[in-house]
This record gives C-alpha cells, sequence and structure tokens, in this order.
C-alpha cells in the first residue's frame, strides 16, 4: 500500500551481523542503529521535543493504547496528526496497542478476532481488533506502524506461544488489508517466543505478506538472556537483509549493543527516562545512582566522557542534591543525559560499523565498564 | 562595604511614580521593573537555565534555609558559589532565611538575638542569627543578599509588629557590621505591617545604615489589598529616589502592575510555576485553567497574545492533555508560559514608562483581562 518514494531502507554498512543503514521517511532519515525515545502519551517524559534534538533523537515512539484512550485519537487527527500534536517534527512510530492490551489489562479477553480489555483510565470496555489497530494509528498519523499481535512471552507454554503466532499472523494479514493511508511503513511483528520452530513459522507467515520492515516481539518479557539472543540471531538469519528490523524493548547500553551485533536496527525502551525519575544514570563506567551518599560532596561531571547538557553544566553533587530533593529539574537532567548515552552509543556503533569495526567498539565500550557498585546494586 | 563599581543603580525614566531602571551587578545587568523567579533549592521548579534565559529571566531567587539545610552552604561555596552550582551566569539574590523559619517552622523560639526552629528535613534544631544569615549568604555567594529580618504580618497585633520592627533594625545593623564580601549588594529589608508610624520608623532605622538598596517586607501576607497598596504608596514617600526597591513576594500580573505604578523596581513569587504545576496558566485574557473540559478540543494557543516556545509550539487540547495525564511536560510548559508573560509584561511595562505611558499602559492590559470564568472560579 505504501507509496512508491515515501519510504526508502538501505544498508549501508556492515561489520560482522551488525548493520549500518538507513531508513528514509515523509518526515525525515533515520540513521541506523537508532535508539528511539518512548513517548508513551504524546511526550517523552520530562524532555521537550528542542531537548529530544538537542540530544540527537531521530525518531520518538508513541503509544497507540493510552492515546486512543487519552485523549482519543480523533483529537489527534484533528491537529493534523501527532507530528502537530506533540510538536515533533521528526519521524514517528506508533505501536500497535498489543503489548499493552495484553499486559496491561487484568480483565482482557483475548479471543480470534481482538482482545477486549478494561480501559485503565475509566474502567471501561474497549474491543481492540486488528482493523481497529489500523484505523487508530491513520487517526494518530505516525510514519511507521506497527501490526496488531499478541505478544507472547518465551515463559508461556508452547501451545499458548502457538496460538499466539497464529493469531499473530491472521492479524498480520488484516492489518495489511485494512491500511488505506500510502504514507505510513506498516510493520510486521514476528512473534514465538524462544521456540526456534514457532519463530520460524511465524517469520515465514509474515514473509509471505511481504512488509517492508519487521519487528522482533515477544522479547525482553521475562525470557533468560542467552534465550533472548539466540532468538535474535535466528531472527537475523530469517529475515531478509534488505528490510528494516526493529526490536521491540531494550534499552540498556549492554543489551543495546547485543542486538546491533545481531543485525537489528532500531529499538526502543522506557528505560533511560523512567531511571532517570528514580536518580540513575547510564555512565560510561557503568549505572550510577546519585541518591548514593558517595556523589554528595562529588564536583565531577556526571559521566565525563558524556557530551550533553547535563554532564558539561552540573556537578554530580548538584543533580545529587536535585534528586534528594525530588526537583523536576534532576528528573530533566537525568532524562536527557541517559537518552544522549544511549543515542551516542548508537552514534558510536554506527561509525564502527562503516569502519568495519564493531567488535573492536564493543571491546573498547566493554573495557571502559568497571561495572561500579551502584550498578551490581541495583542490577536484578 | 561594596567595592566602588560593583553594583550601580539609576532610576532611567519615570512615569508617575513607576520607574524604570538599571541594576548594574557583577554578573550582569537587570533592567526594571523586573519579575524574578523562584528557585528555592537551587533550581526553578521544572524549568531549566536554558529556558529561564528564552522567557527573558534576568536574575533568579534562591533560598538561603532551604540551601544551608540541603545540601549546605558549604558544598555551594566549593562549587565556587550558587552561579556554578545551579549553572546560572546571571545575577542571582538569596532572601535571608527569615521569612522561612518564621512562617514553615511551627517550633520557632524568637529571641531578640535570632530565632531557634526545626528542621523540616530532619527536625535537627537550629539557630539562626543575622552573622549566621550573612555567613550562609557569602558562602552561597549570590550578587544580592538580604538581611536577616523578622517578618510581620499587618495582621498581627500592633505590639508584635513594634517589637518585629526594633528587631529588624538591631539586625539590619549587625547584618551590615558582618558583612567581609564587597562584592554582594546588602539590602535593608523594612518591616512595620500596615501601620503607618511602624513603617516610618523602621524606614528611618535603615535609613540611617545607608543601604544601596532597600526591601519592602511584610506585605503580600494576609493583609488587606487596599492596606498592602497604601503602604507601598508610603514606601515610595519614605524611601529615597535614587535607591534599588524590592518588594517581596508578589506574582500576579495585576498586582504586579499595582506595585510598579507605586515605585517598586523588583519583585519575585512562586506564583507563575506554582500555579503551572496545577495546570493554571496567566493569559492576556485572564487566568486560564486547563483542567476545565471546554478545553478538550480546543486547538488554540494557550495564549494568542503570548510569544514563548509553549504557546508558539503547543494546543490547549495538547497542554489539557499534558496537565490531565500529569505528565511532567506540561509543568515544563506552563511553567515557561506563566514565567514568559510575567517577564513580558515587565519589559511592556518598561517600555511604557521610559515613553511616559505607563497609565495608558495599565489601562490597556486591564482592558484585555475579560476575567474569564476559570480566573472567577479560582479567585479566593
Amino acid at each position: 500500500m505504501t507509496a512508491a518514494g515515501a519510504f526508502g531502507f538501505e544498508v549501508e554498512a556492515t561489520s560482522g551481523r551488525a548493520r549500518a543503514g538507513r531508513l528514509r521517511t515523509p518526515h525525515g532519515e533515520v540513521l541506523t542503529p537508532c535508539f528511539m525515545p518512548v513517548g508513551t502519551k504524546g511526550t517523552v517524559k520530562a524532555v521537550l521535543p528542542p531537548t529530544l534534538r538537542a540530544v540527537g533523537a531521530q525518531v520518538v515512539l508513541a503509544n497507540t493504547y493510552h492515546l486512543y484512550l487519552r485523549p482519543g485519537v480523533e483529537l489527534v487527527r484533528a491537529h493534523g496528526g501527532l507530528h502537530h500534536f506533540m510538536g515533533w517534527s521528526g519521524p514517528i512510530l506508533t505501536d500497535s496497542g498489543g503489548f499493552q492490551v495484553f499486559s496491561l489489562s487484568d480483565t482482557r479477553i483475548v479471543g480470534d478476532d481482538g482482545v477486549e480489555f478494561t480501559s485503565v483510565y475509566d474502567g471501561s470496555r474497549h474491543l481492540f481488533t486488528p482493523l481497529l489497530a489500523v484505523a487508530a494509528q491513520e487517526a494518530l498519523g505516525a510514519d511507521i506502524v506497527m501490526c496488531f499481535d499478541q505478544c507472547a512471552p518465551g515463559t508461556l507454554s508452547r501451545a499458548e506461544i502457538e496460538r499466539a503466532v497464529a493469531r499473530t499472523s491472521r492479524w498480520a494479514a488484516e492489518c495489511r488489508a485494512a491500511q488505506t493511508r500510502d504514507d505510513q511503513l506498516l510493520v510486521g511483528i514476528v512473534q514465538g517466543g524462544a521456540d526456534v520452530e514457532l519463530r520460524r513459522r511465524s517469520t515465514a507467515a509474515l514473509l509471505a505478506l511481504d512488509f517492508e520492515a519487521y519487528a522482533i516481539g515477544g522479547l525482553s518479557v521475562g525470557e533468560r538472556g542467552d534465550e533472548m539472543l539466540a532468538t535474535v540471531a535466528l531472527m537475523d538469519e530469517l529475515l531478509p537483509a534488505d528490510r528494516f528490523r526493529y526490536f521491540m524493548g531494550i534499552g540498556d547500553p549492554e543489551g543495546i549493543l547485543e542486538v546491533i551485533a545481531r543485525g537489528v536496527d532500531l529499538f526502543d525502551c522506557v528505560l533511560p527516562t523512567r531511571l532517570a525519575r528514580t536518580g540513575s544514570a547510564f555512565t560510561s563506567q557503568g549505572r550510577l545512582n546519585l541518591r548514593n551518599a558517595r556523589y554528595a560532596d562529588d564536583l565531577g561531571p556526571l559521566d565525563p566522557d558524556c557530551d550533553c547538557a547535563c554532564c558539561r553544566g552540573y556537578t554530580r553533587a548538584y543533580l545529587r542534591h536535585l534528586v534528594n530533593q525530588k526537583e523536576i529539574a534532576g528528573m530533566q537532567l537525568l532524562s536527557e543525559h541517559n537518552l544522549r548515552v544511549l543515542v551516542r552509543l548508537c552514534e558510536r556503533a554506527r561509525v564502527a560499523i562503516r569502519a568495519g569495526a564493531f567488535d573492536e567498539f564493543v571491546d573498547e565500550v566493554r573495557a571502559r565498564r568497571t561495572m561500579a557498585d551502584d550498578e551490581r546494586r541495583t542490577l536484578p
């Protein structure tokens, strides 16, 4: 359905399995690998659009489930779409709402046609279907839109994952058929947990629909780390090399390097901004928790290797003061910093990939990470 | 004690009793009349320094009481002072802590030498004296510092106000004698409630100490509006025309025009940022509460007459969505807007004063304020 020329993706360079690419969208290019900040309700928490641009964010995610319920997609359409609504003129991706209706609702009823669920806002009942997910995303007007899928964690039984794969395949076809706008890139989502056969089956069904971009769903949702990585590596084998690939939901620096190394182009996560609001920061040396008393008199920058406004303008002692006093400025500055760390990690990864030296880059990054006490204590 | 040349104040123009002036400080000039945003704990809530500059803020207030208790003034001194600590390179004013120890502490004991009080942070006991207030402010390193005073609202008995005036006079002399830095402008604070004779007495005692700047204290703390305005008018008569004047604690547009009209140069208040965090905005038409359902579908700007980034980039409907969802972006944008409204009001007042047309300007501003329903409902 996509208009010729509205989108284009090319892999410009590879280093091992890692890819440096370029995705063209109606609102600008996305250079990959790329971390995408999450603006669930039409705003990245504590980070306004000028700051998103300052940290180098290229594309922002917004959430169909939440925007559908509040303020409603028609209001966004009346604004001329999300770009005008939220003041972000660059590319936007909307998820389909599938993840939320499966994970957030205690009272959901999953059928083969869709999911009935209760609104977290007012308890009202709603039915999400593939058609509704497409229509809602067309009203929201993002550049990149997602098929309605059933997210099935690898921790479920094989029968449950198999059923989710079947539904996801059927719903993908329904979404493909339902799409009426030709200026939105519809992404097919592969499910299958950590099961090789189910991943193959899900991928085959989606490939038959010939999507221009594919997402890897159902990972980072409770499965073991080695299963996750093995599954991403499998997806790298199964997906066509010339199609754009999006891993849904990874946002720690170590994990990002792992998925880049396995051929992923795009990824998102609430982690950097959520951590920031609790006083935690990514740094080149590891994770740092500003509530730690050791930073009370620390006049150094949050991360001496970072080029963000937070690290250039403020000390750890000041940031700790803001965090301890629950000042909004602390959330603003740490959110900006954490996003910059991930964006810059991707920028540097891209340079390394284009130089054919991604493995060396990963070694260099890891050597700097000293796994400070803060991180050991905050790791699960 | 002030070094010749570190400070200078001149009244450049008057219109009626209103003054347009220029205060020179070690960190830059302040053009008056001027609204000063409040950064109580070393940060203006939800507004980072680049945004303060963007709205045209010229000088920021920080609070000695809070910074003394958290994180402690020595940490700020170790940073090279508040400018480096909070990342604001323009002029800074610190209050003395007097207002807080009198108003915030339930368990304070006021003596002639100072005030013993309980920390709001950890219940520890502290004694604030004039010497300590000066020393703390010298450690904080603001450009403009305040004498330690006893704030006595006009609602107290005459005997209580009289005692507060006597203490304030004595403490002002102690502060004057205690000052060791020559790069801080020490401001004497006049008390006396709404009592003409006590105001005269307080002013005379301070004038005898020959301060270069005077603050009008003890107002906007519960007295009647007509008493407040009459007292400001009295202060205009009593204070020398060539000295800088600071009214402590006024931040609604109407009140600001009233004190400018009575010869005040500088004023501050938490109101614009506090209102913003509850979803209320100043506009040229009156106060607007974004929680009001009437704005749910309003695609217009918050204030069509405003030039701030919030009004240029977002709709009322979007801002209402942010406020209803308790998104930090809503607090950021409304805080920026409310500050801009007050700063711009002062900028325009200055132009009008220099043109000898302040009264006409006030008439014009008032004519635009239609006292919308929102405001009537939120007024006390």
